[in-house]
């Protein structure tokens, strides 16, 4: 651990500290690469930090990890405080976690776990309240840059976001938990430079490998052809990050062309 | 309590047990005061089942008054075994809970207790999931009657489901985690007879006495003339409970004639 | 032809005229067939009001017939002029042209004839403007009745006011643009006392005949027994048209318990 | 007029030819000039394309100018054939008119004249109708680029399309008819390879000059400081068009950061 204090607040948002929330192969992975590409000090947190994945991002692009359960109030405080301490307080916050539980997806309401339902819905949503939170009270303390923009804060949603299907009560809770949050904190925090985005993933997502293959989502699901490329997700997130104040989207469902919708 | 089993399975369900879940001076006692009018053998759960109000739709109207937690699920399920056992399954189950917790509402994001966040979301939304499963079990075993509906399950919610306000965040959560909840049992269990209804009350909501006086919902949000009267929000549930499933109705937002949206 | 003008000016809403606009055998036949009966005097207006279901409706339930060509502005300001002067001003006015062209519909955008497209636009939408606009003008000029109410304004909409299917674009553009206008005149006149409602039915359609029997809508879109009941339609209608202006809803989906949405 | 053919089918799309319809000062122009920094053939068509602005932008930037009336069916298939000859298949079409009328828009629905009503529709979705219908033509004809993409149509849209004010009736109509189309042609086109997207921009949109001035879109609407800049949202539209199939957004709202919504 670092001491050494934001090196350079003022920065543009753009070539400062991203976090990223949730450690899956799939976009949380993209994301890192990519902005670390784009020459953005890169923190990962996960669950486990030391899976395998996350120790090559590590080696192969410099991303810190960090180990953080994201339904844990201190547990989330303590990542903000860690990776401000390392790389800066981050001016790109990605909230990357699903949050299903596979043991409660696909069952009738009448047979789900309600601890199960209650924990997809900390998972996922209220997990993003703990991030959103923490990233908000750490924006909002910096100057904006020199665009007026203090920072930007994005959260990966899915198609039950604007869409609650059958068989799987608890995931559309969460889902749109989410984006209820999303919309509160995008009127509150716009206002105030801080970009909050929320991203409907309306499609199974691929999981890009670094050497360009991909290990499918939920098994089944989909066929490789028609899945949404998590390298072009994180383009996307880059895309939000850098758009200027002047015209900032607060949604973007993104779909793979032959999508049924 | 009674250990008859419920008098008359295949009763219409338009005449048969209701249960409303929460016990407020609104739309709680208006339904109580509508459905006993109708002939409805009605059930009241609250927290403190012994408020005077409660106690006078117990002594006015013959509403039965039972104590439950609907955010545990024990309690929840206690309750439901308690009603049918004492009314008969309820064909008619009304979530009316608006979880609200005053300490955290109008708060900026970055002022708002976590654990606080956590109890909006499990009395609004876990509490719905949990009414909900038992409600759905319980119809799912009840034959239909002889217009093909088993029961109605109806959900109160707020503007809030529709629209993420700033500095209540949380609210927003716990409103749109309902309705996602709610549109996945819907396109679940419509299709087996039982009519799933979300009910957004676009303002705010007077109390209205049994002497037709209004008390006032937050204080100084709205004045008496452009409120939705809780009695009007009874009848139409009630029209909800009675539609033929040939044309159900999913979401009805009700708003007063001046209300800005 | 009566010169008697509008007999009861302050006449309760829920017992004056009512003008149905669109002469088929489905929605507009049941709404004709209920409003009479609860004592409306009730117009029907078609560009061919001389249909034997027309004329049954006359003879059987006393509705007056009139011809109009919704989509010219000239025969939809006789029509209202001429029913004003028969039956009173109409305090319920129903829009309920489906504007759907056959030779249109279902066909690859790069096929659709652009005659027929805005044609469909002018039959459904600009329609529904026409009337719209005929009804406001002469509701705002009634007093009130005693509970705050002028009258009511309907207009029958599709699934495709929420979702553009593939394959018919130009009634997207119909169905939605109904919406629109339904929304503007309903933030404009609700707060003067009119209440605009938009009523997509999630379904094929039933055409009830008197004896109960139905003929279907468009052949092979549904069985018999998923369809929506326009029986039940109407009385959905007159809901509307006795809400409480307390408690006004602006859209009400109705959809078979079967549907898949 | 040139008679070549188009002069590379098989060119990536993203710098083959580009069509924008409406030659305004702010989006259109902004577009012109960003898609001929890139490298793309750029025509833009205007009911007057002798304008001044117009001018520079032929000189300054190579853009070539056309007359159309794109509410006439003939003028927009004409259009499309001589920038076809004259530039080959535009890949990117930029519908870019708004219809609104001045004389219409802000008055009461009492008082709209139905002819400026009809017009309103016609010059801003039956253009778009027209324009999506000829460009889907085209873009079917030619083969996908390397990514599978045959091309991209983008209709700019206002906020009207997802809420329709007040005393505006028409416009409402006009934009939620474009929504709808945009949704249908969106579904039917993109499993063939053709981005469809719509793009309300939630604000007032500042006219940006070649000097960096602005000049102010409806007078008095918004101080410069808090309107969308059409620079970027001509940014956006090139995003949308170099879009990867995999991951298509089809509606993108761009709101200045201060907006109210």
């Amino acid at each position: 651990m670092s001491t050494t204090p934001n090196p350079d607040p003022a920065a543009e948002t753009t070539q400062a500290a991203a976090l990223i929330i949730g450690g899956g192969p799939g976009v949380s992975a993209s994301c890192a690469r990519l902005f670390a590409a784009e020459g953005m000090r890169v923190a990962i947190a996960a669950r486990n930090p030391d899976k395998p994945a996350l120790k090559a991002l590590e080696s192969e692009h410099g991303v810190r990890r960090y180990a953080c359960d994201a339904a844990e109030p201190r547990s989330v405080a303590d990542l903000f405080a860690q990776v401000e301490s390392d790389l800066g307080t981050p001016r790109l916050v990605v909230h990357n976690i699903d949050g299903r539980v596979r043991d409660i997806f696909r069952k009738p309401i009448t047979e789900a776990d309600p601890e199960l339902a209650l924990q997809t819905v900390k998972n996922s949503a209220y997990s993003a309240f703990l991030v959103g939170q923490q990233a908000a009270k750490r924006l909002l303390a910096l100057e904006p840059d020199a665009s007026g923009k203090r920072g930007t804060i994005i959260f990966t949603n899915a198609s039950a976001a604007f869409k609650g299907y059958p068989l799987s009560g608890a995931f559309a809770m969460a889902c749109q938990a989410k984006t209820g949050l999303a919309q509160s904190m995008a009127r509150e925090l716009m206002p105030q430079g801080v970009h909050v985005a929320n991203v409907p993933i309306d499609a199974a997502i691929g999981n890009t490998q670094e050497d360009g293959s991909r290990a499918h989502g939920l098994a089944g699901e989909s066929s490789d052809d028609n899945m949404a490329d998590p390298a072009r997700i994180a383009e996307t997130y880059l895309q939000l990050h850098r758009q200027h104040r002047s015209t900032w989207t607060f949604e973007i469902v993104l779909r793979p062309w032959v999508e049924n919708w």
